[in-house]
């Protein structure tokens, strides 16, 4: 079994073989470069910018820079490259694998208030934008048009574009448009040193160089700044959108429910799975009338013709649930998937929460899901499942005590046996939420050593003097 | 105007960078290295593996080698690596901008033999395929279990799946359901040097680590000789194609029927336009009772409800057209693509031609067209259009005499103007065919030093002797 703890050894590791400069950094002269208000210095305004979402322990940063430009960003690129000091891009911090995590004497380089919405073209159905940009704002502003943007990781009313494009972040409805990556076409891009480059562009096909794009999208920092993004935008469904729930008495037979609706061409706009514990949590937090016998429970929605919403309560039906029922207006459209949106508050009401995030082949999900169970069993630690069941994305969220700083041994030790049997099931250690600080010692699970030295090959080449969010994704 | 010849001197000077010995290679201790009936070392039998489709001269390879297995690769890779001999891979040689090219003294390594499709997993909608299997086979061979292979480049019945990975090819569906890139899920690539590395997965979603499995999509052979795929298959479409056809008055009109068309949300299958010059060329060579004021056609396919064939007609009679119906059964819907399928056929009975590629913002297609016959008029050369509308990819293609063994200067003016516009209008030099040998020189015109160093410091890393199928692709 691999430890979470101590994580501060591997970033230290890391650091070693990087050229880096450990010695207080003249983060006076960074501020001289910057215009006024860019740059902080005091430690308890620094704090808020050290950490993301998780429990991953943060250093202590040099300075914090809230960058206004793209300017502001290569001022800071090119003096971190001068001083040999790391550089620890983040956007709202809501991230969920430690990814924004601050180093001990970094620069946490902040795009949160890049914020411009710089275009709009209907006509292309595309928008250019600030790494900023809140993600449902952007949605928003598309609607205007009869458009939106498609990708809504749960937390698109905090999180940034910029965030969302450095960890290819998913969501509900990626199901059917796909996720983070499949949205971008373009990006302008600082490297380490300062040199901005462009990839992509506008249109939906190109083929001429190397998918930069694809690339940068996903690589958490690690291989350059993204200051803006061309991205793609879809016109809004005409339909309402109208949501299924289905009950079980099986997780298999929800996994069946789940297979079915995906074989048979369908499009859900969502298709979640909720197990028993969540299901139960949410119960006690709002009672849902859940019924004893309940064993899992599918939500779906359709927002479009090629998507019946009768059909998706036949499928369920036919694989054996005990109750299936369409939403008949908005409302109940609205409420219905509200109790998917329960899942995590329901969870923190009962303790501190490590959130996972393995997918696996659509057709392993049960079996993944019995693992899950299996392991939380065995090591005696209280585990609640909601997943992206057409996607095959789970989300064991294991529950421990409040008054510990981080997820304990036995918690560690059912995170360690769902990781080794998601590959076992051909799936991956993360489906959305990214690498980060927490997910890297498992790396070599996953990848083979020349895999992985590929990786490291492509970093060594952008990034030679290792400045660029050091200790995460690779 | 920047020249297509002397394609050779780019070569050299290409060459001239890397560490490739020119000298003759010891091919006979490579065939001794492989398996019986490997390697070709006659000339004459080498000629067939030399070039694609294109008018771009090939140099004289050492050998051929047809790698029946991963193994052999490797085999192929080690040996190069020793005795630096560069190596180009290739398919089944239908590529459209040299891509496969031979350069003197190469290893030309063929894939083609490398037909196995080694699963088809319906369960989770994928293959995992060998590059040498033809795309319209795996297409059939997925139908059996009612899906699709989605990709339909035009050659799809006679190029390899490997080929459409290395140039992330297009095709007609792919206005619905992306290109190659967006189907491919986990590759297996043998690297310069003979590493085997595994990228992607099973999943459909997964983002542990770099976007490695698109990073080897599309870099045409220079990154990576690409033996496995795992592929992303789909529900093949329970509804049989409609297909719609309408002709306009002007390509104003005809361009702002298939803009109304995307931008309602309606998705086709299929979107194409075709012009005037390529109407009267398929009129010649097969009647179609062509309307004398007829401007442009434009050809729909729907297989789907959320996609009526009467919205397709009504959007392009509210756009001006002078005609439009749908199909009433699928020998008419197959009758009516024809007259699209025979474009290139009548074109080729009037000479020889250059297919060109550019791609442009899907609103600036009317206006790319009027750049592309202004610039053939300018140069009193031959040119007719057929484009891909949904997606804003257009094919010009320039007839020449037939005695000429490549395009005489003013088509070669033609053409540079063309690429010129097109990314002055915000597109692309290629939105499908690739690189290869042809477009290298105008790379510059559409990256700048810095984003095309980027390219150079990926290829370096991955390739550091320059091995792979030099002179392609960045």
């Amino acid at each position: 079994m691999r430890k979470y703890v101590p994580l501060s050894g591997i970033l230290w590791a890391f650091l070693a073989d990087t050229k880096v400069d450990v010695s207080q950094p003249p983060v006076e002269t960074l501020g001289a470069l910057l215009p006024a208000g860019r740059l902080i210095t005091d430690p308890d305004a620094m704090d808020a910018y050290a950490r993301d979402q998780t429990y991953a322990a943060p250093g202590k940063p040099a300075a914090v820079v809230l960058a206004r430009d793209t300017a502001d960003v290569v001022t800071v690129m090119k003096w971190a490259r001068q001083h040999l000091v790391p550089v620890v891009p983040r956007g709202a911090g809501t991230g969920l694998a430690g990814g924004a995590t601050a180093t001990d004497g970094c620069v946490v380089l902040s795009l949160a208030r890049m914020t411009a919405i710089q275009e709009i073209v209907p006509q292309d159905q595309l928008a250019v934008v600030e790494p900023g940009v809140i993600t449902a704002d952007l949605d928003r502003a598309a609607r205007e048009h009869g458009l939106m943007y498609a990708p809504d990781p749960s937390s698109h009313e905090i999180s940034t574009i910029g965030g969302n494009l450095a960890t290819n972040a998913g969501g509900l409805r990626c199901v059917k448009y796909g996720v983070t990556r499949d949205s971008a076409l373009g990006l302008e891009v600082v490297l380490a040193g300062g040199r901005v480059i462009r990839t992509g562009g506008r249109t939906v096909k190109g083929v001429t160089g190397y998918d930069l794009t694809g690339l940068f999208v996903g690589s958490e920092g690690t291989l350059g700044v993204i200051t803006a993004a061309t991205v793609r935008l879809r016109p809004a469904p005409a339909d309402a959108p109208v949501t299924v729930l289905a009950s079980f008495g099986s997780l298999t037979a929800a996994g069946a429910a789940a297979a079915a609706i995906m074989g048979a061409g369908l499009r859900p706009s969502l298709l979640e799975l909720i197990d028993r514990a969540t299901l139960r949590a949410i119960d006690d937090y709002r009672r849902i009338d859940l019924d004893a016998d309940t064993a899992a429970v599918i939500i779906a929605q359709t927002d479009g013709p090629e998507c019946p919403a009768a059909e998706l309560v036949r499928h369920c039906e036919e694989a054996g649930a005990e109750f299936a029922a369409a939403s008949t207006d908005e409302a109940e459209a609205a409420a219905l998937l509200e109790v998917r949106r329960m899942a995590y508050p329901a969870a923190e009401r009962l303790g501190n929460c490590l959130v996972e995030d393995v997918c696996v082949p659509r057709s392993r999900l049960p079996e993944m899901m019995e693992r899950i169970e299996r392991a939380a069993a065995r090591h005696d630690v209280r585990v609640m499942t909601v997943a992206h069941a057409g996607d095959g994305n789970l989300h064991p969220l294991f529950v421990f005590d409040r008054g510990l700083t981080g997820p304990p041994p036995p918690v560690q030790a059912a995170a360690d046996e769902i990781f080794t049997a998601a590959i076992e099931l051909g799936g991956t250690l993360t489906g959305e939420h990214g690498v980060g600080v927490l997910k890297r010692p498992w790396l070599d699970g996953e990848f083979d050593p020349d895999t992985l030295a590929v990786h490291r090959q492509i970093k060594q080449a952008l990034d030679p003097d290792g400045l660029l969010n050091p200790g995460k994704a690779i």
